[in-house]
């Protein structure tokens, strides 16, 4: 057995009655892009272990070697304290219904309190069956187009793996990558940028009519701002200048 | 072609050369399950139309129809003001790089500005190239288990689909769900069960430890309180209740 990688231990996925062993391995590779690895299959149809299903896990060998089998919901789900069936469409059934996002931030808390949590996802087209929903504490729907909301077995198990693994983690909604031989110009070297270029444009001419200049240059000075420039490309900058410059057309 | 749905106009997906077919049809289906309708294909490698994609994509015919079909990813942005380049790696680059979520709340800021937008995905398993990333003002990376991070072509579209679904949904993040014939029981209704069990308790004897008397009637309310009945519930139990006193078991 392929050892599990270092996150936490997360929710089990349990697929009733799935079908296709192609949609059982993209249901791995889902889990595995978000960290889960507790797979667990009640009656599939096509027996297990599936070759369909390693072919299309992509190499997620350490979710699809540790899926469990059972003959029923009720054996696949004991020893979880808090299930939630996802369904396409409302039941008849009284029960809390909760979206995705909410669900991961109580299988995050759950897991913080030592709980084991589980979702049950129902074949393919047809769903989970009344009997196995109300097994579960809550009904989980993804909100989607109402005029479209099929969605593809391994979506779903997406959807659900994706934000519990964002539930969790650090990082920045957004920040400047930088490349690590270079880091982001500072003032000094901004400064020495603007005042090369507005030398070189009152040179030129280009600035010559004065009651335009202070607006021009505040607009150039604030597209290079926006640039978010590093050391290296003002230093790129000032030779582009300094090679317009320099640069005689060939007289004809 | 079919009309599209009466959702706001979404950012376009364009695919630069896609090579299955079948994963071009599930990530129209994705879309489409997100109200996103407006697809776009650079060089697809085996052409268009395409069976394939068509069969892959569970009837989302308004996709596919429309999809428009380009040489290059340079005319295929034309008209577009905000475009974000999905890639699963940093780049060796400066760039802007936000999560899913982050670029969703930014393409509804830019929809409501009237701005079009667009996500840039790459081939399958090669992902974008440098000179398409180039073209994007803001990198996206979906945040994943580092190590599996490689993500099925139509999983990393519906996972920017879903936020920006999400981005603009109006759906509670968790309440109860009560079929129409019924409602949640009222107190009255409620403090007449817990008396009618009561009731019936203390003539079995089963209260008959007066100390204990309180606590347990309190533990039984709360039980009673946290199962959220409806009003059909609560006179299901307490004819339960009727027929369990009734009945005298026969005597041999």
């Amino acid at each position: 057995m392929t050892e599990a990688p270092s996150l936490p231990k997360g929710p089990a996925i349990i697929l009733v009655e799935p079908q296709l062993g192609e949609n059982i391995g993209m249901v791995a590779r889902a889990m595995l892009n978000c960290g889960l690895t507790d797979l667990r299959l009640v009656h599939p149809r096509d027996g297990w272990p599936n070759p369909d299903a390693v072919a299309a896990s992509a190499d997620a060998r350490v979710v699809i070697e540790n899926t469990r089998v059972y003959q029923k919901t009720e054996h696949a789900i004991i020893g979880i304290a808090h299930l939630y069936a996802t369904t396409a469409r409302p039941r008849d059934m009284t029960k809390r219904v909760v979206t995705p996002r909410q669900a991961a931030a109580e299988l995050v808390a759950q897991q913080a309190a030592g709980a084991t949590s589980g979702l049950l996802f129902g074949r393919e087209a047809k769903g989970l069956k009344n009997d196995d929903v109300v097994l579960a504490d809550t009904v989980l729907t993804v909100p989607l187009n109402p005029e479209f909301t099929s969605l593809n077995l391994a979506q779903a198990v997406f959807c659900i793996a994706y934000e519990w693994f964002q539930a969790q983690d650090q990082t920045p909604a957004s920040e400047l990558n930088v490349p690590k031989a270079t880091r982001p110009a500072n003032k000094r070297e901004l400064v020495g940028l603007f005042e090369h270029l507005e030398q070189a444009l009152d040179d030129s001419g280009f600035l010559q009519i004065t009651e335009k200049r202070p607006n021009m240059v505040r607009n150039l000075r604030n597209i290079w701002q926006r640039a978010q420039l590093t050391d290296q490309e003002v230093r790129t900058w000032r030779g582009i200048i300094t090679a317009l410059v320099r640069y005689k057309p060939p007289e004809n």
